[in-house]
């Protein structure tokens, strides 16, 4: 309670702040200017050194005596506001709560303040880089889809939550997880095992792969959403647990692996929170089908967006591991990629019984 | 345990007998044939009497000799004996598993079992239909994407979740909640809310709505999946609760609360497992919006699909009770439409502490 006293008071002071700048620019009879970073890929680099894409320095300038800017100056100064209520409130609203909130016409015009939630939600972001924040920490939610089960409690609003006791659930990794208002305690495992799939997630913890392999299983069901990135994030910082990652043989399965572990380029002003640079890639790999004798007859053909994206990733920096160019390659010459069920093909058991035990117990992995 | 292992062998003996009736009919040197109930709108009827979307009476026979049915007899066999085998096995899988399960070359041929997953769905859909099971008593997983929280207590695979402590989370509702596996107890509730949106399910469960108004909410995050319909529906029928539904004021919202009050057209053999008839649905509706003074421009303008679909909905018998059209002509008259998040105009804490409470107090339901 008293930590999440003091972030709230952080937050609030962080827009109470630039609120009061705005207000002394106007009482110097200066042009009120909001300085927000650039959060484009001309601002974007790869961080070699802790393997994180990350936002550079340049800043771009909202000001309100430009007609091209005052709009949204205007928007930005609401959302500042509303957020600001609502951690005064203690409550936290969705993104889309907080448009309704907002939306209402100016007295005297035909002006509203918003038309679509497109205008409000990059506002937001914007928020979160000028002022080195998270939208959960200013009370906002965003979507949530992710389930974690292992050997770990979860304390929750003064809840404990036994996620080795959650039967064919699992915990549902909620959208804000900020040390404030999520602990972990009692862990007790060996690694961090996050999956593409929700079905395999399922087939895992059916299972109880967790208890027998000790580890925490994690699925974001696709592309994780911010929350279950986050809890990967603080699980591997907080107790220093390897990160493996389970996803497809294809480029959106590879893509997937490499924002969990160097984060992504819209939200490059998270990455230190978000991403995860000492994951390791266990599977799966086009590679796999010859060393693990899997059929041909589950490969799939690859149709020209996967040769189109599989090209591209050959030539992001983060891909350029030579581990990486080789298997992004075979895929090509292969002309194949496969999903997760594949490995069904051998056997409902194989994939928990043989081919995960075996490549993690032989580090068999890619960078 | 012991029903669990008394529903599994039902289930086998049920997979058995499919097979040896037709082992039968060729050791009889007949023309082996299955026959399925037809599961398309010719075959649908509404149950004025249990107010249900019902499967009728007519049935086609899919047999070996008829070269257009032979592959399709072949794929029926094949899905029966893998679920035979999953079920021997104690271990579920979903249904993309099961068809890469299935998928292999015949022998000999260049013939593959299965093309694509769309070959294997409408048979396990067919097999539900003529054994009269679900697809999660022959041990296949659907997709799950449901959360409830209130005062319950869940028994799953030994575990005790108590979903009035489960923190932001909730409850995550499994794809496979029948009574074998998943048990209620300890229930201390008034009523069962079921809303459309997670994000103001997560509004809801943050007020502690379910505490202050002794009820259990529960959300399917849009069109609820097979297993958060089954769990409204038990609730139901086991603790003899009230259901109240919330969702948007638009066609599709109106469509989901149908859903879950009578069934679907598609799984119309399943609607007294998945409906709850006796569901009254509490809100959002455009009349709404003059009631609670609602501002104008937080509606939503409809476009040409909402129109047609609205059309639709007021030539569907179970739209025909004269409030629903009423409200539906209210609609198309007014040409707009609303989101439950357009609530927050009003205040965050409007749904909670105004709309809810009134609106069931008063008993102010659409039937």
């Amino acid at each position: 309670m008293e930590t999440e006293k003091r972030l709230n008071a952080e937050q609030k002071e962080k827009l109470v702040k630039l609120g009061r700048d705005i207000l002394n620019q106007f009482r110097n009879l200066q042009n009120p200017d909001i300085k927000l970073p650039i959060r484009t890929l001309s601002n974007i680099y790869f961080d070699e050194k802790n393997k994180l894409i990350r936002l550079g320095s340049k800043v771009s300038h909202r000001t309100y005596l430009n007609v091209a800017h005052t709009r949204k100056f205007m928007q930005t100064l609401l959302v500042a506001a509303e957020c600001k209520k609502i951690i005064e409130q203690n409550v936290t609203i969705s993104i889309r709560d907080l448009y309704y909130a907002l939306k209402h016409t100016i007295p005297g015009t035909k002006e509203n303040t918003f038309e679509e939630q497109e205008e409000s939600d990059p506002v937001i972001e914007d928020l979160e880089a000028a002022l080195n924040t998270l939208r959960e920490q200013l009370h906002l939610k965003a979507d949530r889809k992710g389930y974690l089960a292992g050997n770990i409690i979860i304390h929750d609003s003064g809840d404990e939550i036994d996620a080795s006791k959650m039967g064919s659930s699992g915990w549902a990794i909620p959208s804000n997880v900020e040390p404030d208002v999520i602990k972990f305690s009692n862990l007790e495992a060996d690694y961090i095992l996050v999956i593409e799939k929700d079905a395999v997630w399922q087939r895992l913890n059916e299972d109880k792969f967790w208890k027998k392999e000790k580890c925490i299983i994690i699925t974001g069901k696709g592309q994780p959403d911010r929350g279950t990135r986050r809890v990967v994030n603080r699980l591997h910082k907080e107790f220093n647990l390897p990160v493996y990652v389970l996803t497809d043989a294809d480029p959106w399965g590879y893509y997937i692996y490499s924002v969990i572990k160097q984060g992504s380029i819209n939200l490059s002003f998270l990455s230190d929170r978000l991403g995860t640079p000492e994951a390791k890639f266990v599977g799966l790999t086009t590679q796999d089908v010859e060393k693990f004798g899997i059929a041909r007859n589950v490969t799939i053909k690859l149709n020209q967006g996967d040769v189109k994206r599989t090209n591209e990733l050959l030539k992001y920096v983060w891909f350029k591991p030579k581990e990486w160019q080789t298997e992004l390659k075979h895929m090509l010459s292969k002309g194949y990629k496969l999903e997760l069920e594949a490995l069904s093909s051998k056997g409902i058991k194989f994939i928990t019984e043989k081919y995960l035990p075996e490549k993690i117990s032989k580090k068999d992995f890619l960078p």
